[in-house]
């Protein structure tokens, strides 16, 4: 196929939908990318560029001409056009953004110069409103009269007061199934919610969820219409941030399948840096055991259970709290309720395993006292896995960190550093 | 407030959407729970009942008598009746029914036919559709002659054949802005998907948040229109299905903040269980070199480091896998090209803190053979690391095995008996 077969190539590449062709060109080396796009009569349109992913679009904007950029940019909405240049260069940026039309360019500007994962960057400055006080039929005259004007999709009108707030929101199912003379205030939605241009992106996803909204108006510092979100859009924030909370917890940041070796290794080289200085922290632990163990080498050999068992129930503890801080169900007012709870699970499924490796260590090794420090050892560390993993999200939250981001290796150090400590102390006490 | 005063409790109720009523309700303890519900006048309805997680739902539906079920499931359209009634027993559920429209109960026993986390439970039965025929005129006129029979939130009219297959898809906004003689036919969508009643509702969601739908018709095994799903509901399924593969990783079930201890045991124990097995497991490698640590005890002090960068590059690889193959971005086209950088990637971080331990051997123990043995052991455990975190959720989605659920633990099984092994294998051989 890339021995140069444009013909072949247009006829496999027509049927596809914008997503599958970028979802194509993510999977293939970037060399075959680049060919590709090359050959391929149908050409990188708008859409398929706003739905390849960050890293790989970076690398097809780098060898794209202005005139093929400003050609794929002129038909897409403003916040597809935004989502497209903000992270371009600004040479590369100022080129495009002069071949738009200046009424867009002006759109486009607005938007960028709102902060980055901000409402304002997501938002569409398209937007469907009427003055409040307008009826069906005024509205729809309207709409007929200008329909050029409108955008792609939209699903709500928005009511406007003489001063561009927003005061209201109609579905255009209610509009379309009431007579021409019915006030569009009178069938306006219950639930009305705005959002702040500044909010984050982050927020505005929550709320989308929370409220199920379909579109959303955003609005200035003045409370003054500026566009509007859309459902759709907030489901890509969705989960763009589920992701991120995943990737985050494993310590791979915005890692994906579709990134070159070099990028892979610098996105987790430092998160495995850090887990080494911790697993060093708990081999200063050991150390100072070093004879307890040259003396009684069963300890050696059981000790990683303790570590590794803490650990797990850390981490568990650890992705139901950060989980529940993202969905806004641990607050402050069930924070000490759910501490309580995880310590109440620690204790016991500590003393289950409790039992268990008591038995496996005086079974395997014939030593009654053995077994008992290792019960021991495994009820004090799964009690802390427990409470650690509620405790160190809250606090990193608190402090303003985002808790997906470090929570995991705290945890783990604790549970390594309480089980080997734990064990080989109690293990040195009693049994030597 | 708890001291019953029912009239504070209805005040400070009033100002609060379902969903933030819900959220109230999931955060309380669950006596409290049922005392607020008994005081509260506003009253429990179907709204609020649909918001709350499943957990505490099927609690607070043990003690509402069926009078009260039957008044909050109303005024629901047809798909949250479904959600609220398909986890109740048989009896409960047909009382729920009995008291509901002959026409609604019909619609939701269609529902409760189709397999769980279908599409067909998703789905809403209350379609708006036109034949292909109609003109805009005759779709408002329609529209306006029957507004008591539309559902609450709609966004497209549905084009059907006579048969009552969809064939096309129209905007509201599209209708509105266009004349009254305009063909619907010749303003439909482009990009037109149906979805089969029994796909499942992960697909539906996937399909939602690749082509941008705002809602698809499903279809019936004849490919004739029996409902539709709207991106708000995708929009539950999508933050859902990655929740679970979160809590899966984790090795937490459907764990939340709001289970109770018992629950959150039961939920967490097993998964424990299984890591206690393979702990062992990396005990009996460690057990077969006892003579080595006894004469060595350096390596008893190093071996965990190599074990824990192991296991952390291993969930690294993993989670990008498995992250991937939920999102369609690593299948059979690219796996042998994933599993290539996965193995470069954990040669490069391998050899990097290769030099690292080298290095910390050395000056720690002042031995430079114990150097070159945890140096060789890391390249070793992180190399197995990136192939162990590939092939694993792949072989295992293969085999029809949910890839979050087991992979973790076998990678790091793999990673802590291939690092102990290694290490204390290569230690005994050079050191001894």
């Amino acid at each position: 196929l890339e021995a140069g077969d444009a013909e072949t190539i247009d006829r496999l590449m027509e049927p596809l939908h914008a997503a599958d062709i970028a979802d194509l060109l993510e999977q293939i080396e970037p060399w075959e990318r680049r060919e590709l796009i090359e050959l391929w009569h149908g050409g990188l349109d708008g859409e398929i560029l706003s739905e390849i992913e960050d890293n790989t679009r970076e690398e097809i904007l780098g060898y794209l001409s202005p005139e093929q950029l400003t050609l794929a940019v002129r038909e897409l909405e403003s916040d597809d056009v935004v989502d497209l240049v903000e992270y371009l260069d600004d040479k590369q940026q100022e080129a495009v953004l002069d071949y738009l039309e200046p009424l867009d360019r002006v759109a486009v500007e607005t938007a960028l110069s709102y902060p980055e994962e901000s409402a304002g960057r997501l938002m569409q400055v398209e937007t469907v409103r009427a003055p409040q006080h307008w009826s069906v039929g005024e509205m729809i005259d309207f709409l007929r009269a200008h329909p050029e004007n409108l955008p792609e999709q939209f699903y709500h009108v928005i009511l406007v007061d003489p001063r561009m707030k927003p005061v209201g929101n109609v579905t255009l199912g209610r509009i379309m199934s009431s007579k021409r003379s019915v006030k569009l205030w009178d069938i306006k939605e219950d639930i009305f919610v705005t959002i702040p241009a500044t909010q984050d992106e982050g927020e505005v996803a929550y709320a989308f969820n929370q409220y199920h909204l379909i579109s959303a108006p955003v609005v200035d510092e003045d409370g003054r219409l500026v566009g509007v979100v859309t459902i759709d859009d907030a489901m890509i924030v969705l989960s763009e941030e589920n992701e991120e909370d995943l990737l985050l917890l494993a310590g791979v940041g915005e890692n994906t399948v579709s990134d070159k070796v070099s990028a892979t290794v610098r996105r987790r080289l430092p998160w495995l840096a850090v887990n080494l200085v911790t697993a060093i922290l708990a081999s200063l632990v050991i150390a100072i055991f070093e004879e307890a163990i040259a003396g009684y080498v069963a300890l050696a050999v059981l000790m990683p259970i303790v570590a590794s068992m803490g650990g797990n129930a850390g981490t568990q503890s650890l992705t139901v709290a950060v989980r529940a801080i993202a969905t806004k169900d641990l607050t402050g007012s069930n924070v000490l309720r759910v501490i309580r709870r995880e310590t109440m699970v620690g204790l016991i499924n500590g003393a289950a395993f409790a039992i268990v490796m008591g038995i496996v260590g005086i079974v395997w090794f014939g030593s009654p006292m053995l077994g008992v420090v290792i019960a021991i050892a495994m009820v004090i560390n799964l009690v802390v896995a427990g409470l650690a993993g509620t405790v160190i999200p809250v606090a990193l939250e608190k402090m303003g960190v985002d808790p997906a981001l470090a929570s995991g290796t705290f945890v783990t150090t604790v549970t390594d550093v309480v089980g080997f400590f734990a064990f080989l102390g109690i293990g040195a006490a009693v049994l030597l």
